[in-house]
């Protein structure tokens, strides 16, 4: 029996491109409860009040919304030699960077339908200012007392014109395991969940509707409880974030959810798993069928047409 | 750079003991919203209703409450053969059973304080009878309309006449990573918390006011959110069940918590961590302090004598 | 200025019909966790765990769904004697019944849509049975260990030809306030909500799409937080209860809400208003457009369709 | 039977003394989320988001913390004038005063244990500026995105060195009601809390441990949700806010509490009670005994002892 790779430790950050840098920062800092951390160039630096790095999320000026990159830890620099040879072998590696802020050198690469990645090992442990010092040393920072407070980035959701190549490639390159996914009556695969850790998903791959690729569908932060995305919409209502979907649970994963657009086009969700966990060594991917899927969420809301459809950046016949 | 340890999964059941049998049974299944898989001689098999195997809780009759055993499941034949070698070459190893109605053979041994524990690899999903079938076919059973509604085994908690001595076995031979730890002015451990996953704890050890060796203090169920042990405090109210402390949150580790007392006269916890795991691979483990340790719980309440002192099974001085 | 009307102290129960009378009280009592205080002919008597009263629901064999009656339990026998005088005076009395299980003579009438109504002071409070008696004796009953435990009768829901009619009598006979309506441009009102105490409504009004006359829309019971909505739409999933709507947030009365159709066929709500109530005497109604409603939702949700339109009895359109 | 008197319509506003005036607004304000109205010489008028008078909290730069005034909205015009003329009948009257900001005439009085009452019926209807205006126009101001978002003034307990005969003043003077009370074997009366409305109590009255009068031991603002509760024990505790007892249940009225102290001295509590509401107009005051009440909070928590002594302003002896 092959034993199962732990050589990614777990998502790391997503880069994110806004046309609206100020704007998306400041929906990010005030109404989502981040700190930020550092601003160079054309970027800011964001997290959650528990992300133990130096951020989580970079915010870059772009003309159109979308995807820059988003990046995995390493379990060890053993691990990520190991990992950086599997993907030159794949073929999708593009090299060394020198690393960025708060990260040291990483491995670029991407997956097959164009997605920028990269890997890392050596990092920066946040040291909190006084201002966000904890009042508890066993978190990184202060829980926020202003927004929705984000506690730390939980999965990111790309779109793929090919769901299934991506998805072999997360799983034989990159040692991710599959663990649910949506395959239609036809055969074809419509969206997978795939993780690198015991949280159920680090990264959804969904089926881009106009077959465009290296898309993005929504990123997402974790917050505690399921009130704390009741209150997350109390907060988006009165500050005029234009709510997409829910509260509500999806079925697929369970996860309890928000999904709002942020102020440069980006989809983003706010969501909970609660004590879920994937724990068995041995999970055997749950398969969705077509007609399954087609019931809705999990109490029965009809899945929005924007959900299955828009992503960024847009395509032309959006 | 050592590599991290993933041989073990997770923890994957307790067997506590009790003088009574049938109320702790009815306690688990009526009161915490158990399931029952089997009953075979003295001891009755449950779980909660995500817990994928047989069973996380296996009562046994016994004069005295305390702990039978408990049990680790290996990530896969060969790193249970690791481990194995590892627990063997350590001195403390008592040799193979056959394994127990759900899971295939385990490897028998104590930690130094000698608490019985297993390790098995080889295990039986667990299937839901036409009753107990989930809407969602991604969890293991019903979400229970009755009772507390625990969903998993979370954790355990050990008393240790050298808490030490337990800690290093279990990072040492087990491959466990130490997480938080109290640590007295005079360098004396009193408490640590150890895991071989994301949770950021599956043990914690905990300094015997008796010196008595062997000894449970708690074991821990996992809900989802906070509110759910709001309202397990409310049932546990209605049904005169003694709650022992709390809900409050913990400093260390940051849990929020109920202590009630089963009727066999063990300590039982049932535990929310929110959105909190262990993921960083070079997490650096917190020190807490006497002075800290003082302070009481992080809201501020003082942490109730009985919690300090009280394990099973009791000893003569209590 | 006219003083305001204190005379009726509560909606104090609903006769419900369903042609499936078993069946609609198995949902009640196992899914919704009430009570049944007692059964005569074809009628079963219920209560939320809170209510203090002998019932709040009485559930009534018929061949069709829909609402037998409603009350009011007016707040002195001067108060009861005042309010027969005005009904009577409105033309709309109907005369007095002995009462029925556990409360006194009733004065019985309908409103000008036809809906039957009563009103009584005298009234049986109810004892709890040894199994029933709650720990706090502040509280009526037993806080339930299984289903959804549903506090109180909360509030009702009619469908009315002429809604403005309706609501005028509400007011000036019965001496309900006006809180919330919405009118459309054309002038016409849609749908109105008032109340005879601090709740922010006790009963709510709405436009009957077919022009129908005494149907019912739904009926309430309150629970204590959001969190004990998201919990009973996961025990509606689980027991395939057919869920309309929900969980969401009305815009009007701001109530958090979950729409779920009994085993009748009758809608039935679980809601909470949190701590919003109407406290000040000289409230001004707060006026709804047609723009407005049709934003949807508090947090955008659409309104299904269904909601608009279905009622009970069913109608042949339908 | 003797009608139940509506006269008063609701607990108004609350002025409290603070020896730290910007520091108390700031903790009003920054932490407990509150809006400010205005300031006028000494003092700084706050409301909840949900208060609809011009303010519901006045602080006011005192040499000592305490209690200024407390007050009540009057129903109607015509019940002002029957209270006042039952106050004045008392002989506790003091006579009519101009008003504040925000208010008009307001008749002043003081109950047997010489805290500062006063009674009115004209008021100023709070319009949100544009930044405080809410997305939902059925509300105040709106929901805050910072701090613990109090909704509105619940209630306030006062100490009295006779609980007995402020009681009686408050039902046969103001028209309240007794809704619990505390009661020990020697007959001695330790606590009473009575209500004008449906809200379950409005004012507390607890004996004073040290015979003192007129002094405050708590005032309460309502949050919706016991989860809101836990929320605001953690942005205390990253606030560094003293935090006395909670969270936890009351037993007696049931109340799920925080009680911290705000930067003036005087003890706070944020509350809420769900969807407990006191319906019934024949309604028999519960009476706790002395075991009953040692047997402390709902779910076990010994009641902390400075919460039995600990009034503002403090006396000699603490």
């Amino acid at each position: 029996m092959t034993e199962l790779c732990y050589d990614l430790a777990h998502l790391a950050h997503i880069e994110l491109l806004t046309p609206k840098l100020e704007e998306s920062a400041r929906f990010f800092i005030d109404v989502m409860g981040m700190s930020e951390t550092t601003r160079q160039g054309d970027s800011i630096y964001l997290r959650g009040w528990d992300d133990y790095e130096h951020h989580s999320l970079k915010l870059t000026q772009s003309p159109k919304p979308g995807l820059g990159h988003y990046a995995f830890r390493a379990s060890s620099p053993q691990a990520l030699q190991r990992r950086v040879a599997a993907i030159g072998k794949s073929g999708w590696g593009k090299g060394w960077s020198d690393g960025d802020l708060g990260h040291g050198p990483a491995y670029c690469f991407t997956d097959p339908d164009g997605h920028n990645m990269e890997v890392y090992y050596e990092t920066e442990w946040y040291v909190a200012p006084p201002e966000l010092k904890p009042a508890l040393k066993n978190q990184s920072s202060r829980f926020p007392d202003h927004g929705v407070g984000l506690r730390r980035l939980d999965h990111i959701n790309i779109l793929a014109s090919d769901v299934r190549a991506t998805r072999v490639f997360m799983e034989n390159v990159l040692g991710c395991r599959l663990t649910e996914q949506i395959v239609f009556d036809d055969g074809s695969e419509k969206a997978s969940w795939v993780t690198v850790c015991n949280k159920t998903y680090d990264v959804a791959i969904s089926e881009d509707a106009y077959g465009a690729k290296g898309r993005l569908h929504h990123f997402t932060y974790a917050v505690d409880n399921r009130e704390d995305i009741l209150r997350a919409a109390d907060i988006c209502l009165e500050h005029g974030v234009f709510i997409e979907s829910g509260p509500h649970k999806h079925a697929v994963q369970q996860t309890f959810f928000l999904y709002v657009y942020e102020p440069g086009g980006n989809r983003f969700e706010i969501a909970t798993a609660g004590a879920r966990l994937l724990l068995a060594p041995d999970w055997k991917p749950i398969v969705w069928t077509q007609a399954e899927r087609q019931k809705g969420q999990a109490w029965g809301m009809k899945t929005i047409e924007s959900f299955h459809k828009r992503g960024t950046p847009p395509v032309e016949d959006e």
